[in-house]
Order: C-alpha cells, then sequence, then structure tokens
C-alpha cells in the first residue's frame, strides 16, 4: 500500500485549521458569557411543537424530513415580510455561510471581508481555496467603502452588527455598499434583532445581496441549528445546488417554525437583552472603561486599571473571570481585538455578577 | 452594479445541478417505499432521550451543542467496538460523504466510484470540481478489482451492500480493496445492518479506510440525521477541519446516543426486514422475476410479463403502482439501472400489498 495521508489530502484543506469555537463548558455552575447565546429558553411553543412533530412513539422519525423545509421557508420569509421563494433555510447560519462560499467563490473568485469580523469567514475561505482580503475598518470603526468597491472580489462577507465590535450600521450603508459593489454582498445578521433593523427587505431590491440569519442568538436556539437566508430567488436556486439534501432534521424544523411564529416572545426578550445592554454600558462609562456601543446581544470593552489598557490587561481580567465561573470571549491572536474582551449580554442577575467582578478586579 | 449571476456562480457550481433524493410525499395514505427508511419508529428510549434534553421549557437549546458530538462518537465507536478516537459523527452520512470529498479529493486528486452506486457521488465530485471515474461493475455484477486498483484516483467510494443493486460483499472484498488501492477507500455502509457484517473493525488495520454509516436505514431514524464514520484518528482530524462547527443539534445527538445503545431494539428491527425480504424475494423468484439477492433493506428486480422485461416494463410497473399509492424508486436516467424497480422492505402488510399489486398489474 503506497497510502500516504500528507499527500491524500486536498491541497486546501492540507495547509488550514479548523475553525475554533468558543469554549462549551459542561456543567453548569458557569455564567456562560462567550458565545451570544440568549440567557433564555426560546418560545414555549418549541417545545410543544417538537412534541407534536416527535408524535406518541417518535414515529415521525423513521421518514426522511422536507428537503428544502418549505414549512420552514415560509415561516422565515413571513417574519421578514417576504415570499417563501425569498428564503432558504441552513443548519445554522453556518451551513448558509459555508454553502454561499462553495456556490459564489473559488480560486479565481476572491473573498473580502471587513475587519475584524466573524473569524469562520477566514477558514471557509481557505477551505474553499478562495483568496480572502480582509479590509480594515478607517479610523473610528468607519467603513472603508472605496477600499470595499475596489476590492475586486466575489462576495463581500459584512457582518451587521459587526463582531467582535457589536457596533451596527444603518440600512442606508448597506444599500450603499450593495449599489457599488460588483459582486455579492452577504450581510451576516446574526445580530440584527438586537439592533431593531434589518436588510432583508432590501433583496427584493438588489439582485447581489444575502441577508443571513439565525436562531442562536435571538430565538434562544443555538442547541437546534437552525439559520436561514433571504436572497432573490435566482441565488437561493443556487445556495440549493450545493445544500445537503436533508441538511435540517424534522425537529429542527419544527422548532424553526415555532420560534419564528413566536414574534411577541421573540420580541419581549429582545427587549429584555437591550435593556440589560443599555444599563451595562452606561456602568462601563461610569468606571471610564472604554467600549463599542453596541447595537447586538454583547459588549467589546477594554478591561482598564488606572491608565492600563491593553491586551496584558484584557487578558487578566478574562482570566480573573474564568476563576470566578464567569466565561467571556477573548481573541489574543487578533491584532485588531486583543486589547479587549466581548462579553454577552446575560439575566440581569448574570449582568449583576460581571459588575460585582469588574469592581473587584479594578482593586487588585 | 455590475452585478452578473452567470459569472458570479463558480465554476464548479455553474454547470451541476442538485441531487435529486426521493420523493417525500406528505400524507399518510402513501405506502412508501422509495427512500429505504425503516417502517417502524426508532427506539422508545429515543423519545425519552429527546425528552430528557429537552428538559421542562426546552431551556437546553439556547445552548450551542457540543461541537465534536463527543458523547455520540463514544456511542458509535462502542457500538462497533472501537475506541472514541476512531469515531467520527455527521449530520447525515451524506454530510459525512461531503466532508470526506471536500477534505480528499480536488482538481487534482480525482473520485472513482463502483458503478451504479449511490447517486450523490458524482454531485459531490461536480461541486468539488473534482474528476470523477465511474468503474462498471464486471458481467455477473463482479467486482473490478483490477481497474479499481488502476483508476489512479484519490478516493475510491465503495457502497456495500451495493445501491441499488442491494448486492453485498464480504470482508475479504474489501480487504482486497485496502490492501491493494493507492487512495483512501471510503465503504459507505448505509446498508450493511441488514448484511450482518461490517468493515468498521478493519480501519484498525488499514490507515486509508474510512466505513460511513447512518441511523436513517436500521435505526428507524432517517428524519434527525445522524451519520458516522470510523477511520483511523489522523483521518477524523482531517474530516474535523471540514466539519462544521456545530453540525449536530442537541436533540440529534441525544437521539444518536439512544438509538445507538439500544442494541436489542435495533437488531429485533433489523430480523424482521430480513425476514420479509427473504419472503419477498421468493415470491419474485416464484413468478419468474429477475431481482438482486438482497443484504440490504430493499430489492432491486426487474419487473416481466410474460417476457417482456425492460425499461419500458420498469416504468408501467412504476407508475402502476405510484397510482395503487405505492411509491417505489424508478431511475430512468440510469443505464445501468433503468430496467427495475428498487422497493424497500417495508412491513409484512406492506409487502402483502406489494404483492397484490404485482398480480394485479401482471394480468393488465
Amino acid at each position: 500500500m503506497k497510502f500516504d495521508l500528507k499527500t491524500a489530502v486536498s491541497t486546501s484543506v492540507s495547509g488550514m485549521a479548523a475553525y475554533a469555537p468558543g469554549e462549551q463548558p459542561e456543567g453548569g455552575s458557569w455564567t456562560k458569557l462567550n458565545t451570544n447565546e440568549l440567557p433564555y429558553p426560546p418560545s414555549p411553543k418549541v417545545k410543544a411543537a417538537i412534541l407534536k412533530e416527535l408524535g406518541k412513539r417518535g414515529e415521525s422519525l423513521r421518514l426522511y424530513p422536507a428537503p428544502e423545509s418549505p414549512k420552514l421557508r415560509e415561516a422565515i420569509a413571513k417574519f421578514y415580510g417576504l415570499k417563501a421563494p425569498f428564503a432558504f433555510a441552513g443548519n445554522g447560519s453556518d451551513d448558509v455561510l459555508n454553502i454561499a462560499v462553495r456556490a459564489f467563490s473559488d480560486s479565481k473568485r476572491a473573498i473580502s471581508t471587513i475587519d475584524p469580523s466573524y473569524s469562520l469567514y477566514p477558514v471557509l475561505a481557505k477551505m474553499q481555496g478562495a483568496r480572502l482580503k480582509k479590509i480594515p475598518f478607517e479610523a473610528n470603526m468607519k467603513i472603508p467603502f472605496k477600499k470595499i468597491f475596489e476590492s475586486n472580489s466575489n462576495i463581500f462577507f459584512f457582518t451587521n452588527p459587526n463582531a467582535p465590535t457589536g457596533l451596527g450600521f444603518d440600512l442606508k450603508t448597506v444599500e450603499k455598499i450593495a449599489k457599488n459593489f460588483n459582486g455579492l454582498v452577504l450581510v451576516d445578521e446574526a445580530y440584527a434583532p438586537f439592533s431593531g433593523f434589518s436588510a432583508a427587505r432590501l433583496v427584493k431590491k438588489y439582485d447581489n445581496l444575502i441577508v443571513a440569519g439565525t436562531s442562536s442568538k435571538a430565538w434562544g436556539m443555538a442547541g437546534m441549528r437552525v439559520g436561514w437566508a433571504l436572497a432573490n430567488p435566482k441565488i437561493v436556486e443556487i445556495l440549493d445546488r450545493v445544500r445537503d439534501s436533508y441538511n435540517l432534521d424534522r425537529l429542527a424544523q419544527a422548532a424553526g417554525i415555532a420560534a419564528l411564529n413566536d414574534v411577541e416572545y421573540h420580541l419581549s426578550k429582545v427587549r429584555l437583552i437591550v435593556s440589560e445592554r443599555e444599563k451595562f454600558q452606561k456602568f462601563l462609562s461610569g468606571i471610564g472603561w472604554n467600549f463599542y456601543p453596541s447595537s447586538s446581544n454583547f459588549i467589546f470593552f477594554k478591561p482598564r486599571r488606572g491608565t492600563s489598557e491593553g491586551a496584558a490587561e484584557a487578558e487578566a481580567f478574562f482570566e480573573f473571570l474564568k476563576k470566578n465561573k464567569i466565561l467571556l470571549r477573548y481573541f489574543p491572536n487578533e491584532k485588531s481585538a486583543c486589547d479587549g474582551v466581548r462579553m454577552t449580554v446575560g439575566t440581569p442577575a448574570d449582568m449583576a455578577r460581571v459588575r460585582k467582578a469588574v469592581r473587584e478586579w479594578i482593586k487588585l
């Protein structure tokens, strides 16, 4: 046998490392504020829908799910005030991003992203053998429009609100990009429910716009892997070519429909998060810490003691909170983000716990 | 805006069509024998495990699932008598196949498959821009060893038992291929539980062997999308690079663990299917219809009236059964399979219904 694993691996995969998701600690004693989950369960209608789909003995599970998740697509479209052919459903929005990369990039079709943004994009680009162009924000986190328009790439990933800064950009910004960029614009709206507006309906106006969303954050369903995209039906047709035939299981489809239809529950939880977010930002202002005003369910802030701020302080703060069983996200390897930490906005009790820890740390 | 969808699509995706899964008719009046689902629900322990994972209010769903599905991998490995590092979990085995294609093929690394076999492989190859070499069976469905060994490709897909013929090949055949083929051998064992043996434990002996399995057929869980692979841990590490971070949702992981641990239930249902399969094959022999002796949960047979056999008869029979609300699988576009139909083995009542329809059709 002349098998050699090193040469057997495809060229793009041989040089890459897997995406490193935030820690998912087992055990219940953590205040887990590292992966931007909602601190509340999904709508009670979600569990009811799952039970209904299961039936008495789980007998529905023996049959394949509907390949295109048509009822879920209807619910997605309805939520955004669009018609079903504009909707696409994914196994989480990561699935949507992965499919978009495969459908619209390759060794001759580059990808560009705003920088910093979601650290999955470079992994997906590498896997596809597509060149990735990171376009840094201008000073004061202003959008580098000219560089985006001239980036000569096939897809531009625009996380809005941005991660990890949490900064939101208005629909005029999105429209300006969609109008002037020569390729596809993928607006990743994982956090948009916390900003209060979405570019979804612009897909009727712009053929080159894909708006991705997820139930993982604002619907409390990170555990169910239900994501989506809104786009012109011609784009949806192409995403469908790349989609795994049965990318969403039966229970995920049922859960997604129930969650999206319970608009009132969704909005009530979003309001709670926004209220805690504003409260925590006031607290940060009060103690003189720098942060980006967030339009998301997380806040990126820069821990400081006295006049000392930077990567060392961020790391020390992150570790101090970890010792206290509070888990934040810290990006030691990202130049533009290593001087701060990203904290998911939790329940009022979670936030009180963080404030207490901040006060203790300052005194150290 | 100079956006042009035609040129925006990646080279490999622009020329491809989506995989066409078997019909999933809505409504309960069908005798659905077209996609090789089990006619029985999964183990009652599956529903119990899902309920436990959901908790009182579905509160577990707010948190991301364990990225690597470690407990599910343990259950998979245990089922096959292997250690956990040899196991990999996918969102159905289609996810495993897709990941393997991305990890081990590209424009310079070809794929070969036995022909006929699972019609998803060509779709995955095309999507990846990898050359696909179909290696036809020799006369009487004998394995073309020499052609496989000399196919000069990077992965060889071997569906065992084969689809759509249902023919099973013994472990000596698998070993001979693994030993003499220069690339990776992916044995797709979706139907292996109905043959009574698996090549899974050979992964300890052969570094170039991946054995894929699924809960969709023999565990009654097509609706849950739980599939797996067994392979050398070095191969698993590479599959993990390409895997979506959270490819299995919480309920799918819980369901998979429960299903795999209830070995007794699984085997009892497999026995029922094998018994009905043998009974139906005797029936076919009795009326003089040709079929491949099946090692799977389906039978590929060639409808005939008098001396007339072939594509026209196969189509007429397929349509007649469809009118009678019995859905089989028919492959009009596949040269080597268009003269027959593929029937999933169902319950005793399902099979009695088919036998009745066969007798009626013969008289037409």
